[in-house]
């Protein structure tokens, strides 16, 4: 189910639908290019998606998949299909900056691994997108590159750090997107604006060319209006050497589903889950018992707080290890808040940090122990909705995403309503990127998508 | 080819001859068990090999292999051979201390993984062998434990960290030994006695069971006087879910020789390594090629005194993590000299560590790719021999054996004939242990085997 039914049948067919749409050649590639450019010209002055247009390079790159189509020889799913990648990404001859100022000025020399799959896969590049400055946030209140506001109402957050990429799928500016995700930054930004998210299997998309938060964490993900549409673009992202079906797992066909129960994480614990979050969830506990699921609540042996705090440390040290050079050469390219958030690795001792990493190691053994009789794990994506950007809290979001990054296992975030005029999040965490998709495509399916973003 | 020819046929037989002997009847078990447990008392006293006996469980488990022999349901090549255990390597109801004062008293309550399985392959298990305190350092010169002489020359290091497991085999005090190798302690010991020392491919052994000096970075290793006797007790010590031929590739089967050539270390850039080892390094290489073989010498891009800067400080960090506890109870059971060496961790930043993996894992990618045309490496095990324990350096010695952790590949360090009385020592690296164990027999064989140790 798409999560936004814009009235332009273009932008509202997404990257499936538009693969439909050329084949049956009811529009072409270009048209769609000129279509998605358009609305971004119209609308993104608002938003803030963006930080980089490329209009003459997505149009010659619509005009020879628009070909390939004519002679029917596309190349994949997604050949046409406009897309955005974050702007940590490197994409050859774009700014490759990842929001932060000291890099301003430097131009990619060659696509990150990951983009150069999705370009011979036919993909249409529109631009960069806004991100938190050094991914290491997510509110996406980027000091240098602006603020992304949130679709669903202006001056919230988008979330972060894939904020750009999130609300341009959100709004409709692209057909899908690239974003990066090391401690939650793929799935905050999907959990606030109602679209989906997935971060796969660690290694499965290969970092190269990526500007690093945490090698040890960090991960490529995909944001789409569907799960289908997340699943044509990882399809097409992952690394040379891995097949995947692109077409995700139909929900009657979820073996894992009948073969072992779904674990539906404990929130009790959990102080800082809203009430509307903890209803929401227990709305999907429902609907997914009605549909003849065995939900089984879990109280997972994994310290939440203790996850992110070692995350945060680890990301702090190999981020100051990324960016050693250019904190030496220009310390102030980079913000006041930030370079305070990379000084807890600096404070930080050699033996906390293999502590941190130790830690993380046996937390990922247990927890994965424990869920080893289950076919996934649901849990909220986010404890709390999109805040306005003066409260917006800069820690705390990422509580219940680390978990999946840790344990190197595929998260899927998918919408599961509105209150108050945002989106609600839940993630299926699993064992393999098809099963983990195909099981926010069933419980997804279950609610109903929000509005369409106008505007 | 055996590296000692005793004359008491029952400790010239090593592993692979005690089975030929059990099997055809000509010594038992419990025969082969005394032989050791007498020589041990015998000669012990001077060499300082050992830091616990189990005379009572060895031969309590001397006769329940007897009994196999005699009924023919011997469980594996291992069955009977009275072997000895590495200090750090936890055996049930054995003291656990790893060479370090604070943990004196402490009796381990389960068999380490990897003693586990020996056990379960049959093997003698006759005590536990001194090592370097906390395994941090190649001279087994234990301010608790004592000192272990080199068989070769009393009042010269036997090396280490796994100096004592070394000296025992070379001295013919047990048929075999674990070690464990974090930056060269199997190999160093076993390059200053004269023995044959393998380091399996990373994750090969489990560590499960052993004090950590490095998780990242430590290996358990076996000690032989043959390749052979190193194969049997890998295939035994192996992970239960591990298949290991525990027969060595015969030379002349060494397919990879003849598909690609033999990389030979180019010393030219290493100041430090002795002319007596160089020489060495150069016979050997003359009598590859005599045999046929193609042996290209390669200037290896690979920085080795980073890398073992690296490897000392991961090891510090993750070290002080592994003894927190009893670093906090009981400060004073670590030596002096340890606490300065475990004070490079302390004193380090955070990013400095995450600079020192991320150093070390580019390091391997590289070398790795650079390697990928040649069968195998051979380069020096260490760049000097045996000194006394007065002069006796404790850093320097272990230039040439990191590169096979920081690799993760096995290495087989085996010898290459004496200078002045004491053995010189080669190590092979290659792609699987079979084919590594194969290249070390194929070059060890074209030496002579040192004169057997008379105490």
């Amino acid at each position: 189910m798409s999560t936004a039914n814009f009235t332009n049948p273009i932008i509202a067919a997404g990257i499936s639908g538009l693969r439909a749409l050329y084949a049956e050649r009811a529009v072409t590639p270009v048209e769609a290019a000129e279509a998605y450019l358009s609305r971004i010209t119209g609308l993104d002055g608002a938003l803030g998606a963006f930080v980089h247009l490329d209009a003459e390079g997505a149009l010659a790159a619509a005009h020879a998949s628009a070909e390939r189509w004519r002679v029917g020889k596309a190349l994949s799913p997604l050949d046409g299909a406009p897309i955005a990648i974050k702007a940590n990404i490197a994409v050859a001859g774009f700014p490759w900056h990842g929001g932060i100022e000291a890099y301003r000025s430097r131009i990619a020399h060659m696509d990150a691994a990951c983009v150069a799959q999705l370009r011979a896969a036919g993909a249409v590049i529109l631009g960069l997108t806004n991100m938190h400055e050094g991914a290491f946030g997510a509110t996406t209140d980027n000091p240098w590159f602006g603020r992304t506001h949130n679709p669903w109402k202006h001056g919230a957050t988008a979330g972060g750090s894939s904020g750009g990429s999130a609300a341009a799928v959100a709004a409709g500016l692209c057909a899908g997107a690239l974003g990066s995700d090391t401690l939650g930054s793929v799935r905050i930004p999907a959990s606030f604006t109602g679209t989906y998210g997935h971060k796969p299997t660690q290694g499965l998309i290969s970092t190269e060319g990526v500007i690093a938060m945490s090698w040890t964490l960090d991960h490529v993900g995909v944001h789409g209006r569907s799960v289908q549409d997340c699943a044509h673009l990882l399809a097409g992202a992952v690394s040379a050497d891995v097949e995947l079906a692109g077409e995700i797992t139909r929900p009657a066909d979820l073996e894992a589903l009948r073969d072992a129960p779904l674990a539906m994480l404990d929130l009790s614990g959990l102080k800082t889950i809203a009430p509307q979050v903890r209803a929401a969830m227990d709305e999907a506990a429902a609907r997914a018992r009605e549909m003849g699921l065995d939900i089984q609540t879990v109280v997972l042996d994994f310290d939440f707080q203790e996850a992110i705090r070692d995350g945060v440390l680890i990301s702090a040290a190999e981020s100051l290890v990324e960016h050693e050079d250019a904190l030496t050469a220009n310390a102030t390219g980079f913000s006041e808040t930030y370079l305070q958030t990379l000084a807890i690795g600096e404070r930080a001792a050699a033996p906390a940090l293999a502590r941190a990493y130790r830690n993380l190691a046996e937390a990922a053994a247990e927890a994965r122990e424990q869920l080893t009789p289950y076919a996934g794990l649901i849990l909220p994506t986010t404890p709390t909705q999109a805040e306005m950007f003066e409260t917006a809290a800069a820690a705390g979001v990422a509580l219940l995403t680390p978990l999946a990054n840790v344990l190197g296992l595929p998260a899927t975030a998918f919408p599961i309503g509105m209150h108050e005029g945002l989106p609600l999040s839940a993630q299926a965490v699993g064992w393999d990127d098809d099963t983990t998709l195909g099981l926010a495509q069933l419980l997804g399916d279950t609610f109903e998508a929000p509005e369409s973003y106008r505007g």
